[in-house]
């Protein structure tokens, strides 16, 4: 339930690995859009589940985990009694529609098993999944009206224009085909299922809201009722069973077509055993989930790491039947051909330390996520690396083309080979003169604010994943475009006004921009955070930015002063993705540009103070309550930091060998590797109060640096660390 | 260009026998509907060209041939100069959008080719096709802006709900691939194509005429304007060229994908050549026109019957990609295994004649129907045989379940082999009891009109297919099914009222329908003709129906009121689908239901007044102009009456073997048959005024029958009618 109330985003239901089907409740539908203006109501529900809601809308079965934006909702079930209601109704009138109050206390959230009592009707729901299938067990209470409420129509973010056209073939007495297709942050997608009752439908049909008909000359039929093909812009079904016990609905999911979802039916859950199900599913978490095996000072950080370590293994999602078709972003039904195809790529947020943390203990998926960014390349028309994909779309949010760095951290890393195509790619990513202001930092050698906003973060990140596409280039040997991007990977200097020490947004004249507000995130020339903690972001040379900003003195009092200034409520008001709890100062830990800050006194030679920060944060800004996330997870990246800290080092520049020490939150881990090296870690004299870092050593002897090379972990070995209440 | 004025629906554009692009001129884009209701205007533009029109309005890739409703007209085409207009602009007023006045004088129509003056522009433009492919050649004057409108929005029958989808990628600067989703007479439609010009465009966009918006995050781009996807519910796109001479475009069609599109594109047309492919076409047309040979009084004759030939070949469409890939019923991508997929059937109309033509000139490919009608019925959630379908969906358009009649005549006539799966899906089509009546059928043994409206015309062609059913169930060795099917053959009897003398709607309380018409074609329990016409419907068993109606002499004299009588001003102008022109007395030609008509005076011992009858609707129902069809041609029903009324004979009840003598129009034709043989038929003193047949030899012998057998036709041989102007 971690990260399920306010700001976090993630959702309680049932999902394997990496599986395609996230099978979870929904407890409200809000529309994104009213009267054709924005509903910041909608936000709340970017998962489909908020804590404090009192009532269950229905189990739908796909589901980003944390994100900031949404989609997705698809193909929501509710199972009721009595008298058909197809209108989900409201939270403060549960009877006008088929939603249910629910409790709390009757609710189970475990690994592939979640659990709820529906009060409304009497009825237990249990949901489990496999990777491309959604296992529903309901249990009714004595009823002769027991109805499946199958709303194509409801879905995360949905607008008016949003559902394209739905089909639905009622194929036999059990099984169910069909597709919703949407238009959404997804501009063009399509899920397409198979759904089987454990019980026959004794009756069935549904209602069409939208204004298009069927236009067979005559029309021969009462087509809403037990007519076996319905399709349409926006349609509800229900089906109605004799039943005074269970119905198991099975819904396997498919992104080429009906006939692929039924594939995966077959294949995955060939038989209506629930319980074996969820064994497996759990099964499935434990094997991953030990690929860590950590012990803690304390339950609660047990929980809270492996619940961490659990939303980090949510996305990206499979993306494929069993045999391996997917749509591509081309619509295109396509092949991996010896990779897993995988989508939901939340690459600003993901490329600082999700990808690097699969690169430790996900290689081969790491792989095969870069491979699926390649697919995404080969087939757009842009001739783009992902810059934030999901199912078979780009939906351009956020900026930079951080694929690169995914690419050069998986490169330098070992876990991809040296391969010309993969520089090739990147470099036509990084070439797109049509694609955010592109055209204007080759031009300008930085993005100036007057011909596209944001233009301060855009140009720092373009010259970061620069610095990365010139790494690629050094380990394939190709120094032209080494030089050439390295030379890029500088342009954040050309926006550092040393008269305030700030970067600052500049126009295409030279000028900077006058009424500069370091503290405001609007309207700056940054995008999701302020130029205090923007400002801080050369992740790939610390060093030159301590320069830039003074030394390191100057560099480690601005530090503190970020970390310790008083924020004005207005401006902590208004800083995105956050709860009021995510800031330290004007530190902004629930969002993503700051994450490699507390690292950054490393850089001044106070290394006591990344310890001092890294711990701080890890005991206020995580917990396993339900509130436990401070902003959004994004996708796996708010915990992934939190993996990482916890065992004592973080990837400040993906794309280097290097991770940059901290303090450890363990009492010891073992990496389990892919390898099969063991890389264990292990803390001295670990407490609350000894967050500080006496020495350290590798392989038993005395590290004299503030970081270790990922080299050094796959090799395996230990790492030892000797805790202390004092700074050193 | 015959019947591409008032009712023939036909149009003049460019395709192959049986090709699945149909590229044709539209003169207008007229909506379906209008506020909400249907717009009567809409009805002139099935095929999408009227021969009265002055203007035209580009050129679209698919078109039905004839038909009373309509769909297509996908992907339209229309080369302009100057300033870009998306919108089509008025026939009274083309300066307001992009079409253009035209005169017949520059039009040329040809198999496989059609040209016109566009004089707003000066283009002079030219159209031919491949199975697969339209390929247009634009010869521009000189002017430095020469453009493109690919008008995704444009479609024949279009309302306002009907564009569901539309996605369009930009490949490159010569190819754009992409689809147009449609929700018209086929509910779930998808057209995909590739598109390739000659020349590279130089700049192109597009405007999005509904509310979706790209919902990415940052809209970073301003996507109307060369940028390279596009996607949408409503979309108008252009291109533009630097160019004073030709634009050539290859646009290729496909049922699947992009994918399945550009391979046809490249597999067809892997060259330039406009001339090339205009050759081979009209080669094609050559070889499939030349499968009979005739010879004619006059050359008004000549060309009548060769266009009506030409007309027979152009439905059902082949519908599937070089190498077998079709989207099915179950809109999942099936693979036609040694067979060609067709769709467009038509079957109301043309069970009755243009099946049973290609039993004897085109058997292979009346085999593959079949074939494609079989895989529907695998494909349909209904388990039914098509009714009316088209594009990968039933449209349940008129009535019956004629494609059993096209299974039995194909069975009897040794076209296909004697499978117990033919019968099998006959059977369990002609008992879903769901579909039109069915179970009112089988209960009370006639459709009651209070259940079930036209319940006469459906009870009658039910028990016409019923006796199709015991046709094959006999020649399987069913005698079960045989004797069940025999037994609602004669159905037909419950509803002939013998005090008056007509089939007449009866109620589920065995009482008649008060104040019947025997005039109108309006709520009397017929559709699409009255009762004069439709209670001669009985074409397995006409001598029972002669007995019915009083025996020979009486039947007779009530079939020469039919053609003489004086029908009403308000009975004509009711009558659906026809010119004014099409009816003799009150005999409907324009319209299906009395085609069989003219040759019931064989059984009734009048065969003379059959021949002059047959010889009065052969010379007055159809000529050579634009107006030379007087009712809807029906996918080649209209035509393929001609071709067998032409020939002297026609098939009065398929599912026999026996073809019913009339009076023939040629002086001799040869029938090519593809197993080699060749079947001549002659005439001796051949005349306008000679329409009486004196005496016939079937391979020298005297015939002395008023009926050939199609064993006869195929075992090749010669037929000579002595023609006279006595009657005999």
């Amino acid at each position: 339930m971690v990260g399920t109330k306010n700001m976090g985003h993630t959702f309680p239901g049932a999902v394997v690995p990496f599986g395609m089907v996230q099978l979870s409740p929904e407890t409200d539908t809000v529309a994104y859009e009213l009267n054709g203006s924005y509903n910041p109501e909608a936000y709340k529900y970017c998962s489909g589940y908020q804590y404090d809601d009192k009532t269950i809308v229905g189990f739908s079965h796909t589901h980003f985990s944390g994100t900031g934006h949404s989609d997705l909702g698809d193909l929501l079930i509710m199972p009721t009694t009595g008298v058909i209601k197809l209108n989900p109704g409201t939270a403060a009138n549960p009877e006008s529609g088929y939603r249910s109050r629910f409790s709390h206390d009757t609710e189970i959230a475990e690994p592939d098993y979640y659990s709820v009592f529906l009060e409304d009707y009497g009825i237990k729901a249990e949901l489990s999944a496999t990777t491309r299938l959604g296992f529903h067990k309901y249990t009714f209470p004595e009823t002769d009206t027991a109805n499946i409420i199958f709303d194509l129509m409801a879905g995360i973010y949905n607008y008016d224009e949003k559902n394209v056209w739905t089909f639905v073939r009622v194929e036999n007495d059990t099984l169910v085909t069909g597709y919703r297709q949407t238009a959404g942050w997804a501009r063009t997608k399509t899920v397409y299922f198979a759904m089987v009752f454990s019980e026959p439908i004794i009756d069935y049909g549904h209602e069409k809201y939208d204004s298009s008909i069927y236009r067979g000359f005559w029309r021969k039929f009462d087509e809403t009722k037990n007519f076996p093909e319905m399709a349409g812009r926006k349609i509800k079904a229900y089906f109605r069973f004799n039943t005074n016990n269970e119905i198991k609905v099975k819904v396997a999911l498919s992104s080429t077509s009906t006939e692929g979802a039924l594939k995966n039916l077959i294949a995955e859950i060939p038989h209506w055993d629930f319980e074996q199900v969820k064994n497996h599913g759990q099964q499935l978490w434990n094997k991953e989930l030990s690929l860590i095996n950590a012990e803690f000072q304390n339950e609660t950080q047990r929980s809270t790491f492996y619940t961490a370590l659990y939303h980090t293994f949510l996305s990206p999602h499979i993306y494929m039947d069993v045999g391996g078709l997917y749509k591509g972003l081309d619509q295109n039904i396509h092949r991996a051909d010896n990779f897993t195809n995988y989508t939901v790529f939340s690459l600003w947020d993901t490329y600082r330390a999700l990808h690097p943390l699969f690169n430790i203990v996900q290689p081969s998926r790491n792989k095969d996520m870069i491979e699926s960014m390649m697919a995404h390349f080969n087939q757009s028309v842009h001739k783009m690396l992902p810059v934030w994909s999901h199912y078979a779309n780009e939906n351009w949010c956020m900026i930079g083309y951080h694929s690169v760095s995914v690419i050069a951290d998986a490169m330098v890393k070992g876990v991809i080979d040296k391969k010309k195509e993969y520089l090739q790619a990147s470099i036509q990513t990084a070439n797109n003169d049509y694609y955010d202001g592109i055209s204007f930092y080759k031009e300008f050698d930085f993005v100036p604010e007057d011909k596209n906003s944001s233009s301060v973060s855009k140009t720092l990140e373009y010259a970061y994943d620069d610095w990365c596409i010139a790494q690629m280039a050094n380990m394939l040997g190709d120094e032209n475009t080494e030089a050439e991007f390295l030379r890029r990977s500088e342009y954040y200097r050309n926006l550092f006004d040393s008269d305030i020490g700030f970067m600052r947004p500049k126009f295409s004249s030279g000028e900077w921009k006058k009424d500069f507000n370091t503290l405001s995130t609007h309207g700056q020339g940054f995008i999701e955070g302020n130029a205090w903690n923007y400002s801080l972001y050369v992740p790939h040379n610390p060093d030159a930015l301590v320069e830039l900003m003074g030394g390191k003195e100057k560099f480690s009092t601005h530090l503190d002063s970020l970390f310790t200034m008083q924020l004005d409520d207005k401006y902590i008001n208004a800083t995105e993705d956050i709860t009021r709890d995510g800031i330290i100062g004007n530190y902004v830990h629930g969002n993503e540009p700051g994450h490699h800050i507390a690292y950054l006194y490393n850089y001044a030679d106070h290394e006591w103070k990344t310890q001092e920060r890294v711990r701080m944060i890890l005991e206020s800004m995580y917990s396993n309550s339900e509130d436990g996330l401070c902003g959004n997870d994004d996708a796996g990246q708010m915990s992934a930091w939190y993996i990482f800290s916890s065992l004592g080092f973080y990837p400040l520049s993906p794309g280097s060998e290097k991770y940059d020490l901290g303090s450890p939150l363990i009492v010891s881990a073992s990496l389990n590797l892919e390898n099969g090296n063991i890389f264990e870690i292990k803390t001295k004299n670990q407490s609350p109060e000894n967050v500080f870092v006496d020495k350290i050593k590798l392989n038993g002897q005395i590290l004299n640096r503030n970081y270790i090379l990922h080299s050094e972990i796959v090799k395996g070995g230990s790492l030892v660390f000797f805790m202390s209440d004092k700074k050193n």
